[in-house]
């Protein structure tokens, strides 16, 4: 997706280590025309594939999910990065987050996430796959099923995307990031 | 808000201790359009109010945030619940959820909330305040001044409200529940 590689080169600073900040438009301020844009994108990969609803994780992957249900029509559920208390009913998984070097719980209520459900998961970035691995996982615990990954970004030299698509899934990320090397952002 | 209202009645459910669960269309699955309405009863809310932002907190506020973001044409930032490692130039403020019993960071960068904003503030609920608080603390380092307050659903019997409207703040919430007892929904 051209309009948004432009916007990370623009915007986007990369920081010794493989991190790359977009904070001023995709996870921290939000640029709202953006998201839509990116959500049309989204809708054109995805179209004719057969979903019935949106699953996210909080928080960054809530603002490109509520609108592409928007406009596709479809409810959205975001993934819980901790067991509420006032939750009952739930699927838990365990995630691992490189970035920020811990491991968290997740969870999303049964009554949301059933075997009658075809999922269209959407994500702002990919990059271990590991928050990918846990939605497989209460997929799997759910029997929904998961009928695309959607990505705003994907880490590329992190290989979460080449693990999922051997996985058989179908991955669609609006933008590839090939190497962060010496602080310079080369898309795929 | 009617329709508002009407979708609580329905598909909300008060359980013992003041607890409202509307976790199927408000707090983790998400109807998109009752939140496009929302996010245009706001609108109509605050028009003629002098704003350049919308600020709301992670993870429920992002939904209608981004969408009132879209419709008036702009910025969001979200406030995040704990320090991200990569975040410099960070105001931090505490925030105590009586929900959740605990006590939380909060914090936004710098370089998106400074003395130049006029905010409007989003959130889901409002209960005690304390999210709010945290607002207007963060406000206060900052320098930048709350021109508005919009809440989906006001717990008016915790006084939260109250308090900011005493404060002299421009508080709007599309529903306010006046009583939870004996786990019955009635609205001021």
């Amino acid at each position: 997706m051209e309009l948004l590689k432009q916007r990370i080169l623009q915007d986007g600073r990369s920081l010794p280590g493989g991190i790359l900040k977009v904070d001023s438009f995709l996870n921290h301020q939000l640029d709202p025309n953006l998201m839509f844009k990116v959500a049309e994108e989204f809708r054109r990969r995805f179209e004719g594939v057969n979903v019935n609803k949106i699953v996210t994780i909080e928080a960054s992957g809530i603002a490109p999910a509520i609108i592409l249900g928007y406009i596709m029509q479809l409810p959205v559920v975001f993934i819980k990065k901790k067991e509420p208390k006032t939750m009952d009913n739930m699927l838990v998984s365990e995630v691992r987050s490189f970035t920020k070097n811990r491991v968290y719980t997740v969870c999303i209520s049964n009554s949301f996430l059933t075997a009658n459900d075809h999922v269209l998961f959407i994500d702002d970035f990919l990059a271990y796959g590991n928050a990918a691995m846990g939605m497989i996982d209460l997929a799997r615990q759910s029997g929904a099923t998961i009928e695309g990954m959607g990505f705003i970004i994907e880490k590329g030299f992190q290989h979460g995307g080449d693990r999922l698509r051997e996985m058989g899934y179908n991955v669609q990320s609006l933008a590839i990031i090939e190497s962060l090397e010496n602080c310079q952002i080369q898309f795929r």
